[in-house]
């Protein structure tokens, strides 16, 4: 995107884009038919127990001013306003962390204030929204978000690293105050004696630990070795709800003796009880904050500006990967128009807004690129078939295969040329059927297997289209009229999920991964080259790595103790996006240029991991057999980091660099030996000696011819 | 060993081997000095944690009959007098599993007796070891162990997952109690209010399911990423003790308003309390036994026989594997002579009789590996390093250190003609250095590594001796001048290590193993080929497999039903037995030969898994590079079983058979493709091939031209 700062400009050409395909949008939608529901379900599983699990927090933090009615209300009405109007549509929005934490500093604030108090709490923040909308319109209508390439993996690791500690410190919070008595009740109730209170804070153990190992379990489940495999697939992906409602129906099963009111439960009004809804009608009541509050209004505004414009960006930038293939153009700047008028919306609602998520967003395009997957598929092996029964030979069979497959697409003005995939790999097929003589002869399974080739043919394409978001929302709303249902759900359990959040958003992080680095034993750092591994581990020395991860430490933690002061904390946005400067013009003077590079690769580049598959340049066969058996779901788990939700790249042609780095920084403690074959341009053939024989001691790296 | 059953000549056999080495048992571990404590701490530990456990186990079951001063009592005085007088100073006695089961039978026979009660039950048990050592001395005199070969894998992994069912079950039961009120207690104290109650049982949960992961976890401390080599090591040999401690102070953790009893700790008496020592007198009591119990005292005393017959041989088997290589004789008949004399001296003391115990004999004999290893390996080192700073050639360096290496033999009589392994090995390399001509050339390091290829020099040899079982059964009997500071464990912790013990054991059960394959994914089970794996998975047929482990699993539920009938349950060491004879007369009329051999292999034979390490018959190099850079210790680690303590036995030469039937098991789900060279002979290059280009489908084994 050129870093051009027309006034509209940017909005303008955001609108156009998206005009052209809003039709297909819709109709793409509904022709998916059934298996529409699979994606909106799974998004919206994942969608609505973090926004109840905020709901708890805020409940707590605000005195109940707002509460999970309040935070589903929001999630549901954004949602459904940006589905319909909303430029991206892939784009998932929902009330975030940071946005309780900006809640929790303004109410703490609000509070104290003589002529505030909690009655005006929601007619303030009001105000802030409403500050808040002004700047976000004005961003986008500045184009703010020509710079999103700015956005580097520095300010946002950090940031999700500092997510997963906020959430960490919630679930430890949260399990320590279940030995306590909560504010809100009356401490005469017989479950808040002090053995009641003991008994119910070591269930609170039990049942949040529970929840957190049962969940971290069966986010695996696709590769355990037991089974079905629709049944592993399906714990992969619905295990974490499915955990939450088997915890909480452990949590029944004390009933003896155990007074109501062990484990404590959600609480939440429902949304039709009395008092739940004075909320709706706060914006009569923002005339009554006095001008001094409706001015100061704008510092929190200024944070929360920054803070979406940040958040709201990153989160459509990684729902828009170049590895998705996507096919309809991206929308910054409209949606962050739009997101000024949720924002404004939400204000004058008394409701805390909503903005683009993470990891809920990309999450959202890699289920519609299955599903896009499973339609493509389908329509292709049919063709294949019926080729096959007419006895084609391969070149008939692959132009009717492109033709089938032109069929899928819609081909508008919008579109990149098309089916780019299937005839790049049909060519270098038929190059290889025509070497080995199989060209004219009739296709028969033996030369083409309609169910493994198919799938290997087919590029990742995505189903964009706007239902399963707008549906997601809809059921998010839905779950409003079941909060009788969600009210049994055990505070414990959804502190269990707050720190199962913490650690599922670590891997794949990779300042995090630098950190583990860190500690990793000398002598096992050659393990991480076995496994897929970004680019730094072997083009950066270890020294220079170690010492831009302390200093990435040092900020993070800066960064957590800001929240911790009691209003200032506000503040902590700020913090984030003084990185993106910091990163453009300091870190060059203490860095090299190409370091800094590998270090902070703005897509994720992985070299290919050295187990298992060695590549012999002579011998084909080896480099045709070396793809272990895995369903296809596995493989797209498998290029996405899980919690970043981004698309792994791997590529090795960087590693021809100096990659001999982390290797020499293994050599004080076992001395191995590499030896002459061990060492091929990708790493793919590192091998450790130890054998007597080898005429060599220490390390020796010696360079393969081909390099 | 031959089976031959001349009385007595099995006994003088034993005793004339073992008293030709007795002198250099003790002088030997005399020598090795202070690194003696490295191994016996190491089994003190894995000691003395169960026989507390069991302890406990026994004081419920027997009202406080016996506690954990008389199972500590009986596993120091059995495992002083054995080290002193025994044969074979590696096995290791304690009181086991199916003892505490035993005399549980026999206390609840005993307490519902209007002649004998509880006050009669210890003299009653006085003449069932009466019985039972004369059963022993008869087995022994009479040269029964001269059978014991055919003790096969069947009926020592049924009995193995049979004991695990009883720890896991004890577990659970244990925890269940950790909510009730305990029998021998005033249930009017404080703690045991329905309210604190169920704090303790919620504790309990906490503290028990913390030991059990905590434990588990820092078993694999040495294949960690992280931290120092010794950290880990230490971690994973003295993880589980540590995490003991840990857990009980995590249990005085919750102080204010929680009443005393919570958590509730192991209940026994100090050894010098007031009626603790009532036991040691229980002699004079046993002739007011009435008659008719004496007489009836035969029938528990049979089972006991038999159990003990079978445990304490199998015990001493798994500790004298063949790959120990030891140098000292075996000494079943003489020992078996020993137990029953010890269960003699421990019925009349009123304390339940030790035998021999897995897996804690064979970590013996592991743990003095490896003191044998860094003995070995200190002075060869110092020898080659003189060699090559006076210039010697390769021929003169290995002459040396054979000479060094025979100095720490000790040239007796019984002793196998010396040094094999270092002799072999030191030919072939002599072969491939003149080869390259290194010959007779000086040695550098270059040529040879000290620090490494003395490691690969040294053939595993075992420091065997007697100070090592003395010290550690001095330890266990130190134990009880600990008792105050053993009463400070929490009895869930306890139950915690009750589950340990049973997963703990389940890795390397290869009948587990098989009950594991039958759920496993069809389309999966190629997994179980990429790791170490036994024979059979590849050789017998997946359906085979199935009928026999349904038959082993009927039978074990059969036998841990047993066990649950009030008093007929003492019979169970006789369904464990009658597996013997049904093996050999019974399966052979519905399983093949060779298939049942395969499946009930006496020794552990594996084939060398898929992964990582290719074999190239030409390229000499890659076979040089092959093995992945660990410690010595992990590789100890890893060629032995866990549980049972078997060595591992890589041989991919029985391969050659049949191995197409688990890859042709695999075919429905997934077809696999394994191409041509994915087939070598020893599975090693298994290949599961994916792409489309591959001109075949399906299963295709072809095999290479060395088959």
């Amino acid at each position: 995107m050129e870093e051009t700062f027309v006034p509209f400009r940017g909005i303008k050409k955001d609108l156009k884009g998206r005009l052209v395909c809003y039709k297909q949008d819709w109709t793409g939608g509904i022709r998916a038919g059934i298996r529409i529901l699979a994606p909106t379900t799974y998004i919206f599983f994942a969608s609505a127990i973090p926004v109840i699990s905020f709901g708890e927090q805020l409940e707590r933090d605000t005195e109940g001013s707002l509460t999970a009615v309040q935070t589903l209300a929001s999630t549901a009405l954004c949602g459904i306003i940006h589905s319909i109007v909303g430029g991206q549509p892939l784009l998932i929005l929902g009330v975030a962390e940071p946005t309780v934490l900006m809640y929790t500093f303004m109410f703490n604030f609000a509070k104290d204030q003589k002529d505030l108090g909690k009655p005006l709490f929601l007619a303030w923040t009001g105000w802030v929204c409403v500050w808040t909308a002004l700047l976000l319109v004005l961003l986008s209508v500045l184009g703010a978000c020509s710079i999103i390439n700015r956005f580097t993996r520095v300010a946002g690791e950090l940031f999700g690293l500092l997510i997963a500690m906020l959430f960490m410190q919630q679930a430890i919070k949260g399990v320590v105050e279940e030995f306590g008595i909560p504010k809100r009740e009356d401490s005469n109730q017989l479950a808040f004696q002090p053995s009641w209170r003991f008994g119910n804070g070591m269930f609170a153990l039990v049942l949040s630990f529970g929840l957190l190992i049962t969940a971290l379990k069966s986010r695996k489940a696709r590769s355990w070795r037991y089974g079905a495999g629709w049944l592993r697939g399906f714990i992969a992906d619905y295990g974490v709800p499915v955990m939450v409602v088997v915890w909480t129906g452990v949590s029944y099963m004390p009933v003896n003796e155990v007074p109501k009111g062990i484990p404590r439960r959600l609480f939440s009004p429902n949304p039709w009880s009395p008092g739940a809804y004075t909320n709706w009608t706060v914006a009569k009541e923002m005339l009554n904050v006095p001008p001094v509050y409706i001015v100061g209004a704008f510092v929190p505004a200024t944070m929360i500006a920054v803070l979406y414009y940040f958040d709201h960006s990153v989160a459509s930038q990684l729902a828009q990967q170049k590895e998705f293939n996507l096919k309809k153009p991206s929308s910054y700047h409209y949606d962050l128009l739009l997101l000024g008028f949720l924002t404004l919306l939400c204000g004058l609602l008394g409701i805390p807004p909503a903005n683009g998520v993470i990891p809920q967003s990309p999450m959202h395009t890699k289920s519609l690129a299955t599903l896009k997957h499973q339609l493509l598929r389908r329509k292709l092996v049919n063709t294949a078939r019926k080729s096959i029964n007419k006895n084609s030979n391969l070149s008939e069979l692959y132009d009717n295969m492109q033709q089938a497959y032109n069929g899928m697409q819609t081909p508008l003005a919008y579109q990149i040329p098309s089916s780019l995939g299937l005839k790049e790999l049909k060519e270098s097929t038929i190059q290889q059927a025509s070497n080995s003589g199989y060209i004219n002869a009739p296709v028969d399974e033996t030369v083409f297997d309609v169910d493994k080739d198919i799938d290997d043919l087919l590029p990742v394409e995505v189903k964009e289209q706007r239902l399963s978001n707008l549906l997601q929302a809809l059921m998010v709303g839905g779950c409003l009229a079941a909060m009788p249902f969600l009210k049994k759900i055990p505070t414990s359990v959804l502190w269990g999920y707050f720190a199962f959040m913490a650690i599922e958003s670590l891997p794949g992080n990779q300042f995090w991964e630098r950190i583990l680095l860190l500690f990793t034993a000398p002598s096992r750092r050659y393990k991480v080259l076995e496994d897929h591994h970004a680019t730094f581990v072997e083009t950066v020395p270890f020294k220079t790595v170690a010492a831009f991860t302390l200093f990435q430490t040092v900020y993070l933690l800066a960064c957590f103790g800001i929240t911790w002061i009691p209003i200032a904390g506000v503040l902590f946005p700020l913090m984030i996006m003084l990185l993106v400067p910091a990163r453009q013009y300091l870190l060059p003077k203490f860095f090299k240029g190409a370091h800094l590079q590998d270090l902070d690769a703005s897509e994720y580049e992985e070299a290919i991991a050295t187990p298992y598959n060695m590549t012999f340049g002579e011998d084909d066969s080896y480099s045709r057999t070396r793809t272990p058996q895995v369903d296809s779901s596995e493989v797209l788990d498998g290029i996405m980091t899980r919690s970043r939700g981004e698309i792994r790249h791997t590529n090795g042609s960087k590693v021809n660099g100096l990659p001999q780095t982390l290797i020499e920084d293994m050599k004080p403690a076992y001395s191995p030996r590499i030896s002459q074959e061990a060492y091929s341009p990708r790493l793919n053939d590192l091998r450790v000696d130890k054998s007597p024989k080898s005429p060599g001691k220490g390390i020796k790296i010696k360079k393969s011819p081909s390099l």
